[in-house]
């Protein structure tokens, strides 16, 4: 049988284990310096958990376990004959795998609600599965990184979340763009531009702006049927330029406390967040009471990143951002990376009704995900492993002459263990040739031979590996020289 | 929806987590030590990798993943009438969940055979699931933690082996016996008393001897049909009390060279030796050569581990070990704790042919499993956990007299992430007792509270939620007493 894995899914080598290794634990690290808990969850759950989750795109993609023993005895022997795959299942599978992290933490927020304490900041590093045709980058089997915390509406979030996203970014040296935005606001123009009726569509258009511009941008709205009015009081408020407030004098749009805090950040800064009040001018209590409260949200996450003097990565107010899941209901975020071509490697946002499907009463929550696969492949392209000392291959091998120096050697590498140094001992005393080839090829920094001369005077020849020089020492030294 | 998962899984909440990753840990830096390096293989491997290697049993206990899209298409239609599940399987899912690490690790060192180095030390730790009905300590999704070699028939692995299991259990401080045998011995019994013909058989009620005694070892010999005359050269064989050489004085059995190390390890190793040795003298070239191999390979073995003069826990010689699995061709082991009432907490052994499935060339491999949910179960059973500080924690939460002094706090706490000190924040100034009943509940070590006072001389007012003390303190001061 020739030996092969399931399209979409993936060995690693020690050494690919090793950088993933790396990028996890350094996310990790950002998670618990800002008292997030890890949980886990069953990779399994019950199918009736996951389905109706994700649109019915998503719930085709969910991978079913078949139900063991004899599954077909309760199938019903009409759609049985009929060959009705999708009535079957219910009554074939009861299982599904793990789609995503957040409708498992949902349903793991209100089950435990009693052994936690609100507001729960929980993080979650773990694999998901899902029956996407595979392609460059997409994966049927890829990790998740979530950070959420739920039962608190507290703004702090929002900013604690971008800082957390800044500080795991530069800790892995990658530079990214965070945006921001906030679905109120969103919310808020399709109210003042009289079309909440097609909100969801609009969003979803509004976010490929990027790709297809303005222009394309126009067509699509129309192609849905905004009218004309509309779709051109939607162009006046995604087009604003505040070009007249370039340097954070904002007083015009009731800017003017924030000066101080703005001139940290520059013209930038102080220019998206007037984009902001140039849109709040045109809202109204009257025309959109929810963008203005979308607006004040973002206000002050802003005010909150401003005192954080420390972000070093660009972030910035981004109107255009949309997120797909229309779960999210506040500020939402995404991060791209710089120098790369990459879709998003991060994103997420605030969602309010989350854990009603399992009866959990009215739980804000905010979160947002690492798309480790895809940052990877990003640090990869940008050889910023390279940088890195991932290794954690023991740096010497010892090598023996005969089968009496290997019992020397056998000590040696004990003494080494004992004492905390990795190392390894070829296994047998063969031709010297041949276990150096294997030192090599496995990138030993240094090889540790005992001949007969060693093996008498209890001493190793030292080999360092890049240099060529040769030392005689004793075990003691050995663990100086490597520690 | 009633929020729950599948009988057999298991959330975790932070505090098993936390738990659970210092045993991983400890177990994986371990490996590493040793010079193992990581691998991953995907949580569902082709059916028909995993099919067929685990026995008709193991087979039925696999989860087997519905193909996705209209599965029941190509399905044959007679067999769906006559709901034969059996035969439709193959038809409506290509896809197994992961039942052990040992097979996808097999197909693996095939597949990888030119990126890899013989010999190959690998680790892996990594979950597996099986459709077992669970029951107390028994999960239909749990982790495995295997350490392998493979592509060498050295012994010496099989001392490393028995070194990394005490060395693991010395840093769990988890007391163990290690139980060491090997087949070929077993084989050369059934071979000396004529009853090769059951050798399964008779090893399967060799291994029960613990529980069911000599009496029922006999009675069940008889049962399957071994002769009288053969049960009693076995029962010769499995009852051979080395009485007359206590003290590893053994020049009978031809271990007088050994005497000196052996008197490092006591009256038992010596009586464990000497067991072999007086096994050894029934045996011929004639009527049990693989016996004599085997008596030998464990001489080298013992020999090794005599060398390592640093194993802590207990380890025999233990002739009715047997290991369920029929791979097994050489040494085998089992790990028992001592103190607790617990089936094998470990075993493993060598294998000569099993990457041949894949079409992998006679590649010999040697490996050991630590059982990390039952390792866990025993050491919660102990509490060995509550002598460690597990804590991830932040060991302190900052709380706020109102929102000037948040924003204080906020700083406060940056500032500290800055310094890679971990805290937190209470979301929102709300009344002093209810920010302080979550900072309890939470179990944080101290609370800082900002009131105005402390805002506006840029300090914090830490209490000690133990000791109860309070001292009014800067950044920095407060950096160097969480450091």
């Amino acid at each position: 049988m020739k030996p092969g894995v399931l399209k979409g899914t993936r060995d690693f080598l020690p050494n690919q284990v090793l950088k993933r290794k790396y990028l996890f634990n350094t996310i990790e690290a950002a998670f618990q310096l800002y008292g997030y808990l890890p949980i886990e969850t069953p990779a399994m759950e019950k199918l009736e958990t996951l389905a109706g989750n994700y649109g019915e795109d998503g719930d085709r993609l969910l991978f079913k376990v078949l139900n063991n023993g004899d599954y077909l005895a309760k199938a019903d022997a009409k759609d049985l004959a009929n060959k009705n795959s999708k009535k079957i299942t219910h009554s074939i599978s009861k299982r599904a795998m793990r789609y995503d992290l957040t409708v498992p933490f949902t349903r793991y927020v209100v089950m435990h609600q009693n052994d936690i304490q609100f507001p729960f900041k929980r993080y979650q590093i773990q694999p998901v599965w899902r029956a996407d045709r595979p392609q460059k980058g997409r994966y049927q089997e890829f990790y998740q990184c979530d950070v959420d915390v739920v039962g608190s509406k507290s703004l702090i979030y929002e900013a604690e979340l971008v800082k957390m996203y800044d500080y795991v970014f530069r800790k892995l040296n990658l530079k990214v763009l965070i945006r921001i935005n906030n679905r109120k606001i969103l919310y808020g123009i399709a109210e003042y531009c009289g079309c909440t009726n097609l909100f969801d569509e609009f969003t979803v258009i509004l976010d490929k702006i990027d790709k297809i511009g303005i222009n394309g941008v126009t067509k699509e709205l129309v192609n849905i049927g905004i009218n004309e009015n509309s779709v051109d009081k939607i162009l006046e408020c995604i087009t604003i330029k505040p070009e007249n407030c370039t340097t954070g004098d904002c007083i015009d749009c009731g800017y003017e406390n924030s000066n101080k805090v703005i001139e940290q950040f520059g013209e930038k800064l102080g220019n998206e967040m007037c984009k902001v009040f140039c849109l709040k001018g045109k809202f109204t209590e009257e025309n959109c009471s929810k963008g203005l409260l979308g607006i004040e949200e973002l206000e002050l996450v802003f005010k909150y990143l401003y005192l954080s003097y420390n972000i070093e990565n660009d972030f910035e107010f981004s109107l255009s951002l949309a997120r797909g899941l229309n779960y999210y209901t506040g500020c939402i975020f995404e991060v791209k990376a710089l120098n790369a071509e990459m879709g998003s490697i991060g994103g997420g946002g605030r969602y309010d009704n989350l854990t009603e499907k399992f009866g959990g009463k009215n739980l804000s929550g905010i979160g947002i995900s690492f798309g480790a696969e895809r940052i990877f492949d990003v640090m990869e392209e940008l050889e910023l492993f390279n940088q890195i000392d991932i290794s954690l291959n023991s740096k010497i091998i010892f090598l023996s002459m005969n089968q009496e120096c290997q019992e020397s050697a056998f000590l040696t590498c004990n003494y080494l263990r004992i004492k905390g140094v990795a190392c390894e001992i070829y296994p047998e005393p063969l031709k010297m040739k041949k276990q150096m080839k294997y030192a090599n090829e496995r990138g030993f920094q240094y090889v540790g031979i005992v001949g007969e001369e060693e093996r008498i005077n209890s001493k190793i020849m030292l080999k360092d590996m890049i240099s060529g020089e040769q030392k005689m020492v004793t075990g003691d030294e050995l663990i100086e020289i490597l520690k």
